[in-house]
């Protein structure tokens, strides 16, 4: 079977929502179970093109560990975006990762750009975690409606945004200003360092800005997706507000 | 061996920073392992009254199933805080939880609430989760550094502090306002519903008012400590610019 496989009930929901009958395969677990059986009808209501029955050793053999919860699916390759369309965009707001490697921290990330504002969310193809049947699971299946793009080299990327006018600031516990206090109306990129060793040194030279999430509080100890969620709430809001 | 069981490299060097010689006992796997050398030496110098090696199947056991990472600890119980305390409190921040029976969203929101202005967490002793190993390890440790108040009823509880001047705000998708609209710098509770069912009858009778966290994005599908972090944060701006 070809395609990308998608493990678990809300990732597979979200896989069928997104891409319908682009949807190769959807198999479940053989036995009684009304969640899965749900799941069937809706993969047949969006016209998914083959679902079939499996034993769970099947299941198990394929997803190698990440929790399935008796699902998975085919779905298409995800598309990425470029770039420079990115940058071309005069509403830009979007979360960049340096080195976050944890998959199921990336993909909590993604569910916060997606659930807030549906950011693009920007990372370097060797800092960070892949895109994998993990980081699908850990995004509750946001994966699928949202705006990724992967660039070769952050630092490179950064600095041509920065040429290009847009503000790229990075997320610091330890800087002057919060983030409040910096205007974000305008096109904005938002970078994020790791959980245990903050930004990389060439990323943190590329940005135009440094800033706090806020005031009190032992803000560094937060978890990477709600750092992401806090900034781009703080983002948005100010766009809203004008 | 009496007292509350932590278990974790995080959670146990939180509890240790936290309480020190009242720890009374963290115990380590048999083998090498810097991360864990480190930890007996920062719980030597926190002058921790015991440190012990033991059998991994040991540990396995007392934390059944749990990830341990090779040490637990003995700690005191946690402290919890009188509702009447709070309610006194002139800057009253917190958010109250409501049906969150999954440990890892009730540890991670604890995580957030104390990483963002040490805001208070309250819940009800019958619908949400208990204070777990679980629940720790979620916290990655902020447990232990938390403001923390377990109420007999919720409905109750939150329909005195309304009585006493408490702005009690439900976080609500459909609602006509959104959080940053509202006045936050009062004394105020923030009430989170489950991530399924969302708040109970009772509890919403007893709301103030109630807000949606922001204009855009699919925001319904935010976990629960990202939506925590966002109201918490909201509300701890809007005093910081005054």
């Amino acid at each position: 079977m070809k395609g990308r496989l998608v493990a678990g009930l809300q990732p597979v929901r979200e896989a069928i929502t997104a891409h319908g009958r682009a949807i190769q395969r959807v198999s479940v677990e053989h036995g009684e179970n009304p969640r899965l059986e749900a799941l069937v009808r809706f993969a047949t209501d969006h016209q998914v093109a083959e679902v079939t029955r499996e034993p769970r050793a099947l299941l198990d053999a394929l997803t190698e560990g990440t929790v399935h919860q008796g699902v998975v699916a085919w779905a298409p390759e995800l598309e990425l975006l470029d770039f420079a369309d990115l940058l071309a965009d005069p509403g830009l707001l979007g979360i960049v990762l340096d080195g976050i490697s944890d998959p199921q921290n990336f993909g909590a990330v993604v569910r916060s750009a997606v659930g807030i504002a549906n950011a693009a969310v920007v990372w370097g193809e060797h800092a960070s975690a892949p895109l994998s049947l993990a980081t699908f699971r850990a995004s509750a299946g946001a994966v699928e409606h949202a705006r990724l793009c992967r660039v070769p080299s952050l630092t490179g990327s950064l600095t041509e945004a920065v040429a290009k006018g847009v503000q790229v600031v990075g997320l610091d516990a330890q800087a002057d200003r919060a983030l409040h206090e910096l205007d974000l109306k305008g096109p904005t990129l938002l970078v994020l360092g790791s959980e245990g060793e903050g930004m990389g040194r060439s990323v943190r030279r590329s940005l135009s800005a440094t800033a706090r999430l806020a005031q009190s509080g032992r803000i560094g100890s937060l978890n990477a997706s709600v750092a992401a969620a806090i900034a781009l709430y703080e983002a948005s809001n100010q766009r809203v507000k004008t």
